[in-house]
């Protein structure tokens, strides 16, 4: 009964897959087209915890029950295996508690880090209570100087966590008790005591932990500022309501030299602070609130470091991915200069978050300890003034958002959930640096992006896991032969970055806009350009990131006397292929010449490209010719993809009559 | 990097359109499928505005320029026109002010509505400068005392409007300037001066009209409550923040003897109260928060009175829509014993909504007017304190939600926008009640449901419209012959409320779970229970709410010989074709009595439901049968649908081979 402007509100959102920078990859390879080394062992599951060793040549998997050594190499080479099970006694509390056998109760390895040259530091959920070990390198056994995995570990192998070790510490993003209700971010070290998060809503509300990392201040920092330590999480806004629970994706820091406060804050974070990372397309008023992971490109200025992330909408029961990418120097402004919130009390009863507005005590609450703190005699955290340290118990929270660059998402994908990312800057061979992101989706396909000015290119999507499961996680290599690492619940896959030898012509080859390929006109073949011994000189190389194909030589063409001979009974039906290579193209049939522009009624194209002749007649007979036709750099690009001479059989009763042509050649019907 | 237990929360999210009550429609018709009556004049667009008059038996059409009245049984057949065009000079300003001459700057009739026995009140937007004007229906003439109409009908064709014509008066919700900035839910009367909404965010932020009708108090009410006028929209969120707008949906009501007040709110509503409109899944932290449309299904107490609206999200970029229904008793709790919200300043800058818990002034705020009321000498709204109209003033919005029957969607459907719907109660041959649902889609297709215990069924989809473009308006007409009338931009469509006579067998009649279906054994017919002539006597009828075909007498199945013989070429390709009339059957096809268990490698089942036989031979030779299988109460029902007996040409160069079948009969290939 009544118009909307509702009506184009939402038509507006129907568009936020074809407003935003989105793309259907170029090419879909199936899982046995493509060179992919996989490795798995019998009755072993889970091998979400991966661990590259570029310096050993080795990537760790941590799996259930099991810490595996592979060779970087070839995965499925098995350097060391150890088992690592729950004793029986532990197994039994555990079903007491009320969790199951088959899946909880058992030993899921999820930490797995370098702790030194000889061993490394390694973690399971140990049937609901976490233990830790060192894993000697030399002979690959435990050392079973079993340690409490409490906060480092999480007690369900189910539950979000997140670890990275720094310079010996551990930091952790899990949670500290069986229910898996306290969520923690604590730092772990031989040296100190736990240095842990303040037990509050407003510091960690329901997080769901994702990613890690540290991030080095470098040598020649002027204020001798301290390393920080970078967690993403998503968790349970406070300071937006609504009915039901809003999600908020966030990044937090400490400092790497945090020793927690003397008196206020003992033996927690003096250094914590949180701010939203904002992934949204505000002119469409819709946003991606849910972060799923993040990968950190770092550089040698941290400034210049871009950290990468992948979002989902809490309310998108459909899928709509969006990668967002920020600076590390906004995240550096957000956090050394934003605005704080703060908890209010309403009309005696209601608890709202507002900005604070007040004087902010000095030093500014969780800033690292620098130069200048240190003039003043703080040098370090148990030197800081009560009045800073009670201000951030109850200010952990930063009003100032974290916003991506471009102030929206670099690339977004339309039925897809992206679980995994990782990134790549690679320069082409127009000097031109390229950021090329590999995202990993919950049904085991890869999707490998390519952002150009104001475009993005998806250049394949890859069926890396043979079964549509989950990619739980992915590794880069970047020094040697390139290799990506996934890990899921029922293996490792080993991928190259790229597919360059699976490019037939150079047009295929300029037309995929893959910086890792470009066409050597000497050999005849698509080459990686970072595999060395394959070419030695560049120069003669052919690659455009346009995807303009004109410079590449004309492609030899085999005469129509040599196209296959299709011969078919008069009045049956004959089907000829034609597989294109790339799903941006469009097919073209010639036939003895002319285009095929309508359906004509004895003609049917098939929906994979191919053409399906209905009762063929004398008239059907005759040369047969499909094109690949693909735009690019605002030209068509055609190439012939397969060519067909199509006859009757020559009639055994009438002698007289012989086929025009006289090649004989397999037939097909 | 991380495990996360978001893809848990998801995954369920992916799963809200199959944990709700949702269902696929059993039945799809075409366009020409159906016995529609479709009206509409060259040159004509924009029949939206539809208004009937069951005892003139005559559909009102306001459209572009036009006013038409056509038979309510037949609006191909049209009574009565008459245009009324914008004067050249208005245009002129209108164009001036920067409007488009071929869209805007015409006149949209947007209002319809009875205003005695003799005359319409009509309004239109007239060039963005909105005018009234009476319609004699004896000569269907327009009385050209045209009225300002600026807050009765919008400034902007294109903006969300409502209005409702009680008792003579003309309520409205609509903008109240050129702008479309300036909100307003107002009453007109000739007696009295224009009563309105305060101008405030407080009152209405950004809302969207979608519905406004009255809901009478009865003669017999104790306290002589007043009749009140519920508007139905949606708007920004004040009480919920977010990054971007929070949508949120809205019932609002005024009393129909409010006058405004004395010295506080003079010539604006004492009345105005509104609250949120809840239709989600809590059990899924899913919010539908944008409503479409309401329908009152209205009962001679209103206490029984039922509220339905379509609801879709903000953030459902592809199509999730629901059904809501809620009890006018919960509608009437909440309005007359809810809690306020109160704005409240918070750190001296900023501005929160919060539960207020201070004391309410009597009489409370926004009620009508009562006995009780009058009792204490305030006979009406002139006669209320200041301090109860200051109060309703600054606390216009209710904290307790309306909550849905249930709590939750009664149907909710995927990949589909709902923006219109009507509801009809009616009494199966059960002696039950069902509430049947018919919702339009912004494609032009009408969906026809049914609530069962704890199930929704749809029965059928229609393509209503030619074309796919949005259902504007939708009207049921519930006297004698049920028809639904649908607007468009494109024209004014007349549908039956079921299509019985399209059920060829007994079988199909009761799986369609259609109240308004029955088979007649007598005349072996699917007849409308409601059509009484058809049948007289309704005991002999057989219908199953549940879907139980085991009443049905046994079909009349035609002999394998009487089976359509297919003369197949041997080496060429049969197609036997099985059309299937319910999307929730499946086909069996038997081969000489035996299933068709695999697909054969000379057989092929094509996608919809057909048979395609590759090169046949002399052992395909034989009876093909398909069946329908279709589940409902339970039970596997079947059906034969398509026989065929295919046999090979008989040869002329043998005549001493004879096919085994001598019958002859026309040959398909």
């Amino acid at each position: 009964m009544a118009f909307s402007v509702l009506g184009v509100f939402l038509g507006l959102l129907l568009e936020v897959s074809t407003h935003g920078p989105s793309s259907g990859p170029r090419t879909s390879w199936k899982h046995e087209d493509v060179n992919l080394v996989e490795f798995s062992e019998p009755g072993v599951f889970n091998y979400s915890t991966l661990l590259l060793s570029e310096e050993r040549h080795v990537l760790y998997v941590g799996a259930r029950e099991a810490i595996f050594e592979l060779s970087m190499k070839d995965v499925s080479v098995r350097k060391n295996k150890v088992i690592w099970k729950v004793p029986e006694t532990h197994m039994e509390k555990c079903i007491a508690k009320g969790k199951s056998k088959e899946t909880e109760c058992l030993n899921y390895i999820r930490v797995l880090q370098v702790l030194n040259k000889d061993s490394l530091y390694v973690c399971g959920t140990h049937a609901f209570q976490p233990q830790c070990d060192h894993l000697t390198l030399k002979d690959f056994k435990l050392q079973e100087k079993q340690e409490d995995g409490r906060g480092k570990c999480s007690f369900d192998p189910a539950q979000s966590f997140t670890t990275v070790m720094v310079d010996g510490d551990l930091y952790s993003g899990t949670a500290y008790n069986f229910l898996g209700s306290e969520p923690i971010i604590s730092r772990y070290s031989l040296s100190q005591s736990l240095l842990r998060t303040e037990y509050s809503t407003s510091w960690l509300n329901e997080p769901s932990f994702v990613f890690a990392d540290v991030i080095r201040e470098g040598k020649n920092s002027a204020d001798d500022e301290d390393d920080k330590i970078y967690y993403f999480f998503t968790e349970v806004s406070v300071e937006y309501e609504f009915y039901g629970k809003l999600l908020i994706p966030r990044i937090a820091r400490v400092c790497k030299g945090d020793l927690g406060g003397q008196r206020t804050l003992q033996k927690k974070w003096t250094s914590f602070l949180k701010a939203k990372l904002v992934c949204s397309m505000p002119e469409l008023n819709f946003v991606f609130n849910v972060v799923h992971d993040v990968f950190i490109l770092k550089t040698p200025d941290w400034r210049e470091t871009v950290i990468y992330g992948v979002f989902t909408s809490q309310w998108g029961n459909v899928g709509l991915s969006a990668v967002c990418a920020y600076n590390m120097s906004s995240v550096e402004e957000v956090f050394s200069k934003g605005k704080y919130m703060q908890k209010a009390t309403v009309e005696q009863s209601h608890t709202k978050w507002v900005r604070y507005n007040g004087i902010t005590p000095s030093p500014r609450p969780g800033a690292c300890i620098n130069n200048h703190n240190r003039l003043q005699n703080i040098s370090n955290s148990l030197h800081l003034p009560d009045k800073t340290l009670q201000f951030v118990k109850d200010h952990p929270l930063l009003e100032d958002p974290v916003l991506p660059i471009g102030n929206g998402p670099r690339l977004i994908t339309k039925d897809v959930n992206y679980t995994q990312i990782a990134v790549e800057r690679v320069t082409a061979l127009d000097n031109n640096v390229y950021d090329v992101i590999f995202t990993g989706t919950d049904k085991g396909v890869l999707h490998k992006s390519v952002v150009y000015e104001g475009e993005v290119h998806t250049v394949e999507e890859i069926q890396l896991l043979k079964n549509a499961e989950a990619i739980k996680t992915l590794l880069l290599s970047t020094q040697g032969a390139r290799f990506l690492y996934a890990g899921s619940d029922s293996g490792v896959v080993q991928s190259p970055t790229a597919f360059c030898e699976k490019y037939p012509t150079c047009g295929d080859c300029t037309l995929a806009r893959d910086p890792y390929c470009a066409w050597d006109p000497q050999t005849s073949a698509c080459v990686n350009i970072f595999h060395n011994q394959d070419v030695t000189d560049l120069s003669r190389l052919i690659q455009s990131m346009t995807g303009d194909a004109d410079r590449c030589p004309p492609a030899r063409r085999s005469a129509p006397e040599e196209y296959q001979v299709m011969v078919v009974k008069p009045g049956s039906s004959a089907e000829l292929p034609c597989p294109l290579l790339s799903n941006k193209a469009v097919a073209l049939w010639r036939v003895n010449g002319s285009v095929l522009t309508d359906e004509a009624s004895k003609f049917h194209l098939l929906s994979d490209t191919g053409l399906l002749i209905y009762s063929v007649g004398p008239e059907e007979q005759g040369v047969y010719e499909c094109w690949s036709v693909e735009r690019a750099a605002g030209k068509d690009f055609s190439s012939l993809v397969a060519g067909y001479r199509l006859r009757l059989p020559v009639k055994p009763r009438s002698p007289g009559h012989l086929p025009r042509s006289s090649s004989s050649s397999a037939s097909t019907s």
